[in-house]
């Protein structure tokens, strides 16, 4: 497996596989991997010649109280689970080469970003559009694959890629849970034992939704109810929002009437830990 | 000729182009040709193989109290100059097709876009910004050139550019003018005769500011003054601003230290028509 650090050498490889006929698959992680990611890298290599995932922890998407420096970094970790999962090449850029010195542009997906995660971290999404636009312009994958964890992610890069028109693929991969269904995340390492042993509420309240919402119910406030029911059994999850919202503008659906983005967030009492999980209703984010 | 609407197939055209060897100039215009955007077209000529132009009035880039619906529109003369300056495709989109329903997309390129003519024309370079780069992902070029008249859009480009990791070569053209110094620009049409006797002034202003600089002067403020005082000459040329500023960071100059810009903007008083020239001494903006 190739490991490249400098953004024109890694331009001029996935050039050169494409001039050999072969597509880039490519799957941007801030590392700390885990299954989830694992499935996102078979995912694109079952869609993609080869196989790119880059390894960035992105300041710009971090808020100043955020955990930027104690997001957890594994780089050699990263480098042979990847490998093993059939990636042929991983990219870690210096935050320096990323954001030089005057370093000034950033892209703003308006509207979207407003909502759910992007209203207790502002500034979150800009960092998260920019940081993949730059990305997708280094490594000029034909497809790119993200985390359905990160829904609202998933829809704002989406409609980036439509708005800029830019020539990939945006595939969006189911989340992958933990036996007692907590999604995975890399920022499950940072619970607490009791915080971990709530944690599956969340997707809990997700499941008992659903099954509302199969049942025939159709008011998103009752919806709304059911989630904030379960979580307020833990007092160590401190509930931020739950919401249910169209999956394209992202708008509360006071009556579910099309497809539905059921997402919510807590952050936890003992360590201060953000969660965040959802499901898609009548539909999907792809 | 080549007349292209759509934007898949003026992807498809210049993928091909580069498929074959060929490498692809591009020059984004808002019509109403004149011949510095046909000095721009053979510049385009001399560095590519082929030569794309697109005519776009982009509604992104003007103020709700500005010049879009009246802003000159001739498509079929533009297209008979384009290819008698050697111009081997026009692409024309629809603003529909570059701002679907939904749109949400904007590129901001902070700092450099709050100084100069950003200060009066707030979300005018958020606009000129985010078509450029729509119409980079669509035309896919190798060169582009714009005309060194729009300094600051120039450096702006440039910018975004560097920081957005494209893979596009920024060529600034020098600006083209009438026998009176007056810059070419669309926005001349609109002038009074007694407006249009006055405007040679502008040039006048910066022309002077030079022979002082070339003189040993270094203060920013008597380059200022000097520009100043021949505006004031004229009673139809309301100054709106003059300034002095290095031309990277487009930070003022008290003392000139190194490649500097002096910019200059005015509107006139019959028809309130905006105008704006600048030269660059010792360096240039390329």
């Amino acid at each position: 497996m190739k490991i490249v650090n400098s953004c024109p050498e890694m331009r001029d490889y996935s050039r050169s596989l494409q001039k050999n006929g072969s597509t880039v698959g490519f799957v941007p992680t801030m590392g700390a991997l885990h299954e989830g990611h694992l499935s996102l890298l078979k995912i694109a290599r079952r869609h993609c010649g080869r196989v790119v995932m880059s390894v960035f922890v992105n300041p710009a998407q971090f808020g100043p109280s955020e955990d930027f420096e104690k997001y957890p970094r594994q780089l050699e970790k990263d480098c042979e689970l990847a490998e093993n999962a059939g990636c042929d090449c991983v990219f870690i850029p210096s935050p320096r080469d990323i954001y030089p010195e005057n370093y000034n542009t950033y892209v703003n997906v308006e509207n979207i970003t407003g909502a759910l995660c992007g209203a207790s971290r502002p500034g979150h999404f800009r960092g998260v559009a920019t940081v993949v636009l730059k990305l997708f312009n280094i490594v000029i994958p034909d497809t790119a694959v993200f985390g359905s964890k990160d829904a609202q992610q998933v829809i704002v890069i989406k409609r980036m890629v439509e708005d800029l028109n830019l020539p990939v693929r945006i595939i969006a991969a189911p989340t992958l849970r933990e036996e007692d269904g907590l999604a995975m995340s890399s920022r499950n390492a940072y619970l607490s034992a009791g915080e971990r042993a709530d944690a599956p509420l969340i997707y809990k309240g997700l499941t008992e939704a659903r099954e509302l919402y199969e049942g025939g119910e159709r008011a998103g406030q009752s919806i709304k109810n059911c989630v904030v029911s379960i979580f307020n059994r833990s007092r160590l999850l401190k509930l931020e929002y739950v919401e249910v919202v169209d999956t394209t503008q992202l708008k509360p659906l006071d009556v579910i009437n099309r497809p539905v983005l059921i997402a919510a967030a807590c952050r936890t009492v003992e360590t201060g830990t953000r969660l965040i999980d959802n499901i898609v209703l009548g539909g999907d984010l792809d």
